[in-house]
Protein backbone atom coordinates (compact mmCIF):
# COMPACT_ATOMS: atom_id res chain seq x y z
CA UNK A 1 0.00 0.00 0.00
CA UNK A 2 1.22 3.61 -0.78
CA UNK A 3 -0.80 5.15 1.31
CA UNK A 4 0.48 6.20 4.68
CA UNK A 5 -0.85 3.82 8.04
CA UNK A 6 -1.53 6.54 11.17
CA UNK A 7 -1.42 4.43 14.22
CA UNK A 8 -2.62 6.65 17.21
CA UNK A 9 -1.49 5.84 20.21
CA UNK A 10 1.81 4.94 18.53
CA UNK A 11 4.39 5.69 21.82
CA UNK A 12 2.94 3.17 23.75
CA UNK A 13 4.13 -1.11 23.26
CA UNK A 14 1.60 -2.26 20.55
CA UNK A 15 1.29 0.58 18.44
CA UNK A 16 4.95 1.02 18.33
CA UNK A 17 5.56 -2.73 17.40
CA UNK A 18 2.97 -2.39 15.08
CA UNK A 19 4.57 0.99 13.41
CA UNK A 20 8.17 -1.12 13.41
CA UNK A 21 7.18 -4.12 11.80
CA UNK A 22 4.81 -2.15 9.02
CA UNK A 23 7.95 -0.01 8.78
CA UNK A 24 10.42 -2.58 8.21
CA UNK A 25 7.71 -4.29 5.59
CA UNK A 26 8.22 -1.09 3.50
CA UNK A 27 4.94 0.60 4.71
CA UNK A 28 4.86 4.40 5.00
CA UNK A 29 3.40 4.89 8.46
CA UNK A 30 2.59 7.97 10.88
CA UNK A 31 2.69 7.52 14.16
CA UNK A 32 -0.30 9.71 15.94
CA UNK A 33 0.85 10.74 19.68
CA UNK A 34 -1.24 13.00 21.68
CA UNK A 35 2.96 15.53 21.93
CA UNK A 36 4.18 15.99 18.62
CA UNK A 37 7.55 15.67 20.49
CA UNK A 38 6.81 12.46 21.86
CA UNK A 39 5.45 11.14 18.19
CA UNK A 40 8.80 12.22 16.93
CA UNK A 41 10.86 10.40 19.19
CA UNK A 42 8.42 7.36 18.27
CA UNK A 43 9.43 7.69 14.72
CA UNK A 44 13.17 8.34 15.13
CA UNK A 45 12.93 4.32 17.17
CA UNK A 46 11.48 3.16 14.27
CA UNK A 47 13.65 4.51 11.88
CA UNK A 48 16.45 3.52 13.77
CA UNK A 49 15.03 -0.46 13.43
CA UNK A 50 13.80 0.14 9.82
CA UNK A 51 16.59 2.15 8.01
CA UNK A 52 15.10 4.22 5.07
CA UNK A 53 11.20 3.74 6.68
CA UNK A 54 9.01 6.65 6.06
CA UNK A 55 8.06 7.39 9.36
CA UNK A 56 6.39 10.29 10.46
CA UNK A 57 5.48 11.45 13.97
CA UNK A 58 2.53 13.70 14.84
CA UNK A 59 0.04 14.98 17.50
CA UNK A 60 -3.03 12.24 17.34
CA UNK A 61 -5.35 14.52 15.37
CA UNK A 62 -3.37 15.10 12.64
CA UNK A 63 -1.45 11.53 12.26
CA UNK A 64 -5.54 10.65 11.56
CA UNK A 65 -6.12 12.30 8.60
CA UNK A 66 -2.92 10.75 6.53
CA UNK A 67 -4.42 7.46 5.11
CA UNK A 68 -7.90 5.74 4.94
CA UNK A 69 -7.55 2.57 7.71
CA UNK A 70 -6.32 4.32 11.15
CA UNK A 71 -5.26 1.83 14.02
CA UNK A 72 -6.24 3.10 17.36
CA UNK A 73 -3.44 1.27 20.48
CA UNK A 74 -4.34 3.23 23.84
CA UNK A 75 -4.96 1.76 26.65
CA UNK A 76 -8.62 1.28 27.51
CA UNK A 77 -8.92 3.98 29.58
CA UNK A 78 -7.95 6.51 27.64
CA UNK A 79 -10.20 4.77 23.94
CA UNK A 80 -13.10 6.84 24.69
CA UNK A 81 -11.02 10.34 24.98
CA UNK A 82 -9.32 9.74 21.71
CA UNK A 83 -11.79 8.38 19.78
CA UNK A 84 -13.95 11.67 20.82
CA UNK A 85 -10.52 13.66 20.00
CA UNK A 86 -11.15 12.18 16.39
CA UNK A 87 -14.62 12.77 16.05
CA UNK A 88 -14.19 16.16 14.24
CA UNK A 89 -11.34 14.40 12.19
CA UNK A 90 -12.44 10.89 11.44
CA UNK A 91 -14.36 11.23 7.51
CA UNK A 92 -16.64 8.90 5.84
CA UNK A 93 -15.28 5.91 4.42
CA UNK A 94 -12.43 5.58 6.66
CA UNK A 95 -11.51 2.47 8.86
CA UNK A 96 -10.95 2.77 12.56
CA UNK A 97 -8.58 -0.22 13.48
CA UNK A 98 -9.93 -0.70 16.95
CA UNK A 99 -6.91 -2.74 19.31
CA UNK A 100 -7.92 -1.91 22.96
CA UNK A 101 -8.91 -4.53 25.29
CA UNK A 102 -10.99 -3.54 28.36
CA UNK A 103 -8.81 -5.44 30.92
CA UNK A 104 -9.46 -4.84 34.65
CA UNK A 105 -6.53 -2.96 34.68
CA UNK A 106 -7.80 -0.10 33.23
CA UNK A 107 -9.87 0.06 36.79
CA UNK A 108 -6.99 -0.81 38.94
CA UNK A 109 -8.03 -4.54 38.77
CA UNK A 110 -5.96 -7.69 37.43
CA UNK A 111 -5.35 -7.70 33.62
CA UNK A 112 -6.21 -11.57 33.95
CA UNK A 113 -10.14 -10.09 34.21
CA UNK A 114 -11.83 -7.65 31.86
CA UNK A 115 -14.27 -5.01 32.84
CA UNK A 116 -17.84 -5.08 31.10
CA UNK A 117 -17.91 -2.49 28.52
CA UNK A 118 -21.91 -1.13 27.90
CA UNK A 119 -21.77 -2.29 24.27
CA UNK A 120 -20.44 -5.54 24.52
CA UNK A 121 -16.77 -4.82 23.18
CA UNK A 122 -14.47 -1.76 23.24
CA UNK A 123 -15.09 -2.05 19.45
CA UNK A 124 -18.46 -1.95 19.31
CA UNK A 125 -17.87 1.33 21.90
CA UNK A 126 -15.78 2.66 19.31
CA UNK A 127 -18.10 2.20 16.43
CA UNK A 128 -21.11 3.82 18.26
CA UNK A 129 -18.85 6.93 19.01
CA UNK A 130 -17.33 7.49 15.67
CA UNK A 131 -19.09 10.08 12.73
CA UNK A 132 -21.75 7.91 10.70
CA UNK A 133 -19.67 6.16 8.03
CA UNK A 134 -17.09 5.64 9.53
CA UNK A 135 -16.20 1.26 10.12
CA UNK A 136 -14.77 -0.01 12.98
CA UNK A 137 -12.74 -2.94 13.24
CA UNK A 138 -11.31 -5.17 15.93
CA UNK A 139 -7.94 -6.50 15.71
CA UNK A 140 -4.72 -7.00 17.17
CA UNK A 141 -5.98 -8.51 20.82
CA UNK A 142 -3.91 -11.55 20.80
CA UNK A 143 -0.14 -10.57 19.75
CA UNK A 144 2.27 -10.10 23.01
CA UNK A 145 3.09 -6.69 22.21
CA UNK A 146 6.15 -7.14 23.58
CA UNK A 147 7.38 -9.74 20.80
CA UNK A 148 5.64 -7.37 18.20
CA UNK A 149 8.20 -4.65 19.60
CA UNK A 150 11.08 -6.85 19.34
CA UNK A 151 12.55 -7.11 15.71
CA UNK A 152 14.67 -10.28 17.01
CA UNK A 153 11.37 -11.87 17.80
CA UNK A 154 9.94 -14.30 15.23
CA UNK A 155 5.54 -14.55 14.87
CA UNK A 156 4.20 -17.44 13.98
CA UNK A 157 0.45 -16.84 15.25
CA UNK A 158 -2.99 -15.24 14.12
CA UNK A 159 -4.36 -11.94 14.87
CA UNK A 160 -8.43 -12.28 14.97
CA UNK A 161 -10.49 -9.64 12.80
CA UNK A 162 -13.57 -9.07 13.69
CA UNK A 163 -16.14 -6.71 11.83
CA UNK A 164 -19.32 -6.23 10.09
CA UNK A 165 -18.08 -6.31 6.37
CA UNK A 166 -15.85 -8.85 5.20
CA UNK A 167 -14.26 -6.54 2.38
CA UNK A 168 -13.46 -4.41 5.45
CA UNK A 169 -11.58 -6.84 7.33
CA UNK A 170 -10.01 -8.07 3.98
CA UNK A 171 -8.32 -4.49 3.47
CA UNK A 172 -7.15 -4.60 7.25
CA UNK A 173 -5.92 -8.66 6.60
CA UNK A 174 -4.04 -7.16 4.35
CA UNK A 175 -1.89 -4.60 6.25
CA UNK A 176 -1.64 -7.35 9.35
CA UNK A 177 -0.13 -9.73 6.86
CA UNK A 178 2.38 -7.33 5.59
CA UNK A 179 4.01 -8.59 9.28
CA UNK A 180 5.94 -12.11 8.73
CA UNK A 181 4.20 -14.36 10.86
CA UNK A 182 1.25 -13.14 11.15
CA UNK A 183 -2.17 -14.18 9.43
CA UNK A 184 -5.21 -12.37 9.68
CA UNK A 185 -8.19 -14.46 10.44
CA UNK A 186 -12.19 -13.93 10.04
CA UNK A 187 -13.64 -14.17 13.42
CA UNK A 188 -16.74 -13.10 12.13
CA UNK A 189 -18.73 -9.79 13.00
CA UNK A 190 -18.21 -7.06 15.12
CA UNK A 191 -20.03 -8.31 18.16
CA UNK A 192 -17.23 -10.97 18.06
CA UNK A 193 -15.12 -8.48 19.71
CA UNK A 194 -16.54 -9.41 23.14
CA UNK A 195 -15.14 -13.11 22.75
CA UNK A 196 -11.77 -11.72 20.83
CA UNK A 197 -11.26 -8.75 23.25
CA UNK A 198 -11.03 -11.19 26.61
CA UNK A 199 -8.17 -13.52 25.06
CA UNK A 200 -5.81 -10.66 25.89
CA UNK A 201 -6.36 -11.56 29.55
CA UNK A 202 -6.54 -15.56 28.98
CA UNK A 203 -3.01 -14.86 27.09
CA UNK A 204 -1.65 -12.75 30.41
CA UNK A 205 -2.77 -15.62 32.76
CA UNK A 206 -1.35 -18.20 30.85
CA UNK A 207 1.46 -16.06 30.12
CA UNK A 208 1.91 -16.00 33.65
CA UNK A 209 2.06 -19.86 34.61
CA UNK A 210 4.52 -20.15 31.46
CA UNK A 211 6.89 -17.12 31.67
CA UNK A 212 5.79 -17.37 28.00
CA UNK A 213 4.52 -14.81 25.19
CA UNK A 214 1.92 -16.74 24.40
CA UNK A 215 -0.25 -16.04 21.24
CA UNK A 216 -3.06 -17.44 19.52
CA UNK A 217 -3.56 -20.42 16.29
CA UNK A 218 -6.98 -21.13 14.75
CA UNK A 219 -6.07 -24.65 13.61
CA UNK A 220 -8.10 -26.54 10.96
CA UNK A 221 -8.77 -23.58 8.63
CA UNK A 222 -6.48 -24.74 5.87
CA UNK A 223 -4.64 -23.30 2.84
CA UNK A 224 -7.09 -21.52 0.96
CA UNK A 225 -6.79 -17.50 0.87
CA UNK A 226 -10.06 -16.66 2.68
CA UNK A 227 -9.62 -13.03 2.00
CA UNK A 228 -9.83 -13.67 -2.00
CA UNK A 229 -6.63 -11.93 -2.79
CA UNK A 230 -5.90 -12.10 -6.03
CA UNK A 231 -2.14 -11.34 -6.21
CA UNK B 1 -4.82 -44.55 34.31
CA UNK B 2 -6.32 -47.63 35.80
CA UNK B 3 -9.75 -46.02 36.96
CA UNK B 4 -12.22 -45.78 34.54
CA UNK B 5 -13.59 -42.57 33.54
CA UNK B 6 -17.23 -41.67 33.59
CA UNK B 7 -18.45 -39.40 31.07
CA UNK B 8 -21.98 -37.67 31.81
CA UNK B 9 -23.94 -37.60 28.76
CA UNK B 10 -21.42 -39.39 26.82
CA UNK B 11 -24.68 -40.35 24.15
CA UNK B 12 -23.81 -36.50 22.85
CA UNK B 13 -21.53 -35.49 20.47
CA UNK B 14 -18.28 -34.33 22.25
CA UNK B 15 -19.04 -36.99 25.40
CA UNK B 16 -19.27 -39.97 22.75
CA UNK B 17 -16.22 -38.43 21.07
CA UNK B 18 -14.11 -38.51 24.34
CA UNK B 19 -15.02 -41.73 25.48
CA UNK B 20 -14.34 -43.25 22.15
CA UNK B 21 -11.24 -41.59 22.14
CA UNK B 22 -9.83 -42.57 25.46
CA UNK B 23 -11.08 -46.44 24.46
CA UNK B 24 -9.16 -46.07 21.49
CA UNK B 25 -5.93 -45.19 23.84
CA UNK B 26 -7.15 -47.91 26.16
CA UNK B 27 -8.30 -46.33 28.95
CA UNK B 28 -11.41 -48.08 30.30
CA UNK B 29 -14.56 -45.38 30.10
CA UNK B 30 -18.18 -45.55 31.55
CA UNK B 31 -20.64 -43.92 29.54
CA UNK B 32 -23.39 -41.85 31.48
CA UNK B 33 -27.19 -41.44 30.17
CA UNK B 34 -30.13 -40.44 31.68
CA UNK B 35 -31.44 -44.07 30.11
CA UNK B 36 -29.49 -46.86 30.72
CA UNK B 37 -30.39 -48.05 27.00
CA UNK B 38 -29.40 -45.26 25.37
CA UNK B 39 -25.98 -45.45 27.34
CA UNK B 40 -25.47 -49.23 26.53
CA UNK B 41 -26.16 -48.51 22.71
CA UNK B 42 -23.35 -46.03 23.17
CA UNK B 43 -21.28 -48.04 24.81
CA UNK B 44 -21.67 -50.31 21.92
CA UNK B 45 -20.70 -47.98 19.10
CA UNK B 46 -17.52 -46.97 21.21
CA UNK B 47 -16.84 -50.66 21.03
CA UNK B 48 -17.32 -50.88 17.85
CA UNK B 49 -14.87 -48.26 17.14
CA UNK B 50 -12.54 -49.27 19.46
CA UNK B 51 -12.45 -52.85 19.61
CA UNK B 52 -11.66 -55.07 22.85
CA UNK B 53 -11.94 -51.52 25.24
CA UNK B 54 -13.33 -51.50 28.45
CA UNK B 55 -16.54 -49.39 27.96
CA UNK B 56 -19.24 -49.46 30.09
CA UNK B 57 -22.89 -47.95 29.75
CA UNK B 58 -24.96 -46.69 32.92
CA UNK B 59 -27.28 -44.46 34.20
CA UNK B 60 -25.64 -41.01 34.87
CA UNK B 61 -25.89 -41.71 38.79
CA UNK B 62 -24.04 -45.07 38.60
CA UNK B 63 -21.39 -44.03 36.03
CA UNK B 64 -20.50 -41.27 37.99
CA UNK B 65 -19.29 -43.33 40.89
CA UNK B 66 -17.26 -45.56 38.67
CA UNK B 67 -13.68 -43.40 39.14
CA UNK B 68 -12.31 -40.20 40.58
CA UNK B 69 -12.70 -38.31 37.60
CA UNK B 70 -15.81 -37.40 36.11
CA UNK B 71 -16.36 -35.36 32.94
CA UNK B 72 -19.93 -33.61 32.47
CA UNK B 73 -20.53 -33.46 28.88
CA UNK B 74 -24.03 -31.94 28.29
CA UNK B 75 -25.85 -29.37 27.00
CA UNK B 76 -25.96 -26.02 29.02
CA UNK B 77 -29.79 -26.67 29.12
CA UNK B 78 -29.44 -29.28 31.01
CA UNK B 79 -26.41 -28.23 33.06
CA UNK B 80 -28.21 -27.53 36.51
CA UNK B 81 -30.45 -30.39 36.04
CA UNK B 82 -26.83 -32.81 35.42
CA UNK B 83 -25.08 -31.41 38.10
CA UNK B 84 -28.26 -31.39 40.96
CA UNK B 85 -29.09 -35.24 40.21
CA UNK B 86 -24.92 -35.59 40.88
CA UNK B 87 -25.32 -33.69 44.15
CA UNK B 88 -25.94 -36.90 46.46
CA UNK B 89 -23.82 -38.96 44.36
CA UNK B 90 -20.70 -36.99 44.56
CA UNK B 91 -18.26 -37.70 46.96
CA UNK B 92 -15.62 -35.49 48.31
CA UNK B 93 -11.79 -36.03 46.39
CA UNK B 94 -13.65 -36.39 43.58
CA UNK B 95 -13.05 -33.86 40.34
CA UNK B 96 -16.05 -33.06 38.08
CA UNK B 97 -14.78 -31.66 34.47
CA UNK B 98 -17.19 -29.40 33.10
CA UNK B 99 -16.93 -29.03 29.63
CA UNK B 100 -20.46 -27.05 29.13
CA UNK B 101 -20.38 -23.97 27.15
CA UNK B 102 -23.16 -20.79 27.37
CA UNK B 103 -24.28 -20.36 23.92
CA UNK B 104 -27.06 -18.50 23.36
CA UNK B 105 -28.55 -21.60 21.47
CA UNK B 106 -29.30 -23.22 24.88
CA UNK B 107 -32.26 -20.31 24.87
CA UNK B 108 -33.00 -20.34 21.47
CA UNK B 109 -30.39 -17.83 20.68
CA UNK B 110 -27.60 -18.14 18.22
CA UNK B 111 -24.54 -20.49 19.20
CA UNK B 112 -21.88 -17.62 18.18
CA UNK B 113 -23.41 -15.95 21.40
CA UNK B 114 -23.46 -16.87 24.63
CA UNK B 115 -25.40 -15.71 27.47
CA UNK B 116 -24.81 -14.28 30.87
CA UNK B 117 -24.19 -17.11 33.86
CA UNK B 118 -25.42 -15.18 37.15
CA UNK B 119 -21.62 -17.00 38.45
CA UNK B 120 -19.43 -15.55 35.38
CA UNK B 121 -19.57 -19.26 34.14
CA UNK B 122 -20.92 -22.49 33.38
CA UNK B 123 -17.74 -23.62 35.69
CA UNK B 124 -18.66 -21.56 38.47
CA UNK B 125 -22.20 -22.27 38.25
CA UNK B 126 -21.18 -26.32 38.90
CA UNK B 127 -18.31 -25.22 41.55
CA UNK B 128 -21.21 -23.69 43.54
CA UNK B 129 -23.69 -26.62 42.87
CA UNK B 130 -21.35 -29.53 43.83
CA UNK B 131 -20.98 -30.76 47.18
CA UNK B 132 -18.17 -29.72 49.57
CA UNK B 133 -14.91 -31.30 48.64
CA UNK B 134 -15.93 -31.89 44.89
CA UNK B 135 -13.07 -29.60 42.68
CA UNK B 136 -14.60 -28.56 39.41
CA UNK B 137 -12.46 -27.59 36.40
CA UNK B 138 -13.16 -26.54 33.03
CA UNK B 139 -12.13 -28.09 30.05
CA UNK B 140 -12.89 -29.32 26.91
CA UNK B 141 -14.56 -26.52 25.21
CA UNK B 142 -12.47 -25.43 21.96
CA UNK B 143 -12.64 -28.96 20.45
CA UNK B 144 -14.98 -29.98 17.81
CA UNK B 145 -17.08 -32.64 18.57
CA UNK B 146 -17.53 -33.49 15.56
CA UNK B 147 -13.68 -33.73 15.16
CA UNK B 148 -13.49 -35.05 18.65
CA UNK B 149 -15.99 -38.02 17.37
CA UNK B 150 -14.92 -39.15 14.31
CA UNK B 151 -11.76 -42.06 14.26
CA UNK B 152 -10.82 -40.68 10.92
CA UNK B 153 -10.13 -36.83 12.22
CA UNK B 154 -6.83 -36.20 12.98
CA UNK B 155 -6.48 -34.14 16.18
CA UNK B 156 -3.74 -31.15 15.95
CA UNK B 157 -4.29 -28.60 18.95
CA UNK B 158 -5.25 -27.39 22.36
CA UNK B 159 -7.19 -27.87 24.85
CA UNK B 160 -7.40 -24.62 27.83
CA UNK B 161 -7.62 -26.12 31.41
CA UNK B 162 -9.24 -24.09 34.08
CA UNK B 163 -8.92 -24.61 37.44
CA UNK B 164 -7.93 -23.54 40.99
CA UNK B 165 -4.93 -26.28 41.47
CA UNK B 166 -2.48 -27.17 38.90
CA UNK B 167 -2.49 -30.47 40.65
CA UNK B 168 -6.03 -30.87 39.84
CA UNK B 169 -5.44 -29.60 36.69
CA UNK B 170 -2.33 -31.53 35.94
CA UNK B 171 -4.86 -34.71 36.60
CA UNK B 172 -7.38 -33.97 33.71
CA UNK B 173 -4.34 -33.11 31.58
CA UNK B 174 -3.04 -36.21 31.49
CA UNK B 175 -6.33 -37.76 30.84
CA UNK B 176 -6.90 -35.16 27.80
CA UNK B 177 -3.60 -35.86 26.73
CA UNK B 178 -4.23 -40.00 26.37
CA UNK B 179 -6.00 -38.01 23.25
CA UNK B 180 -3.07 -38.13 20.41
CA UNK B 181 -3.39 -34.79 19.03
CA UNK B 182 -4.45 -33.01 21.80
CA UNK B 183 -2.16 -30.72 23.98
CA UNK B 184 -3.32 -29.44 27.76
CA UNK B 185 -2.33 -25.73 29.08
CA UNK B 186 -3.02 -24.19 31.43
CA UNK B 187 -4.94 -21.36 31.13
CA UNK B 188 -5.29 -20.22 35.15
CA UNK B 189 -7.90 -20.47 37.68
CA UNK B 190 -11.48 -21.42 37.53
CA UNK B 191 -12.66 -17.78 36.63
CA UNK B 192 -10.90 -17.94 33.50
CA UNK B 193 -13.64 -20.32 32.34
CA UNK B 194 -15.54 -16.96 31.88
CA UNK B 195 -13.04 -16.31 28.69
CA UNK B 196 -12.53 -20.30 27.63
CA UNK B 197 -16.28 -21.06 27.27
CA UNK B 198 -16.81 -18.54 25.13
CA UNK B 199 -14.38 -19.68 22.64
CA UNK B 200 -16.68 -22.25 21.48
CA UNK B 201 -18.98 -19.74 19.90
CA UNK B 202 -15.69 -17.83 18.59
CA UNK B 203 -15.02 -21.02 16.70
CA UNK B 204 -18.16 -21.84 15.37
CA UNK B 205 -18.41 -18.08 14.02
CA UNK B 206 -14.92 -19.26 12.06
CA UNK B 207 -16.46 -22.31 11.30
CA UNK B 208 -19.22 -20.33 9.66
CA UNK B 209 -16.90 -18.69 7.33
CA UNK B 210 -14.18 -21.45 6.70
CA UNK B 211 -16.49 -23.81 6.54
CA UNK B 212 -13.89 -25.55 8.65
CA UNK B 213 -13.84 -27.44 12.00
CA UNK B 214 -11.40 -25.00 13.92
CA UNK B 215 -9.75 -25.07 16.92
CA UNK B 216 -7.36 -23.08 19.34
CA UNK B 217 -3.51 -23.42 19.68
CA UNK B 218 -1.87 -21.16 22.08
CA UNK B 219 1.40 -19.75 20.37
CA UNK B 220 4.84 -19.68 22.16
CA UNK B 221 4.85 -22.02 25.58
CA UNK B 222 8.10 -23.74 24.42
CA UNK B 223 8.93 -27.27 25.31
CA UNK B 224 9.12 -27.49 29.02
CA UNK B 225 6.51 -30.09 30.34
CA UNK B 226 4.37 -27.51 32.20
CA UNK B 227 2.38 -30.57 34.28
CA UNK B 228 6.02 -31.33 35.68
CA UNK B 229 5.53 -35.19 35.01
CA UNK B 230 7.70 -37.32 35.83
CA UNK B 231 7.36 -40.54 33.30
Amino acid sequence: MSEPIPIIGATGALGWGLAMRLAQAGQPVVIGSRSAERAEEAARRVRGAAPGADVAGLVNGEAAQRGPIVFLTVPFRAQAENVNNLREILRPEQILVDCTVPTAAAVGGKATRTVGVWQGSAAEQAQEMVPDGVTVIGALHTVSAKALGDPDAALDEDILVCGDRKADKARVAQIIEMVPGLRAVNAGALEMARIVEQLTSLLISINARYKALAGIRVTGLGEDDHWGRTA
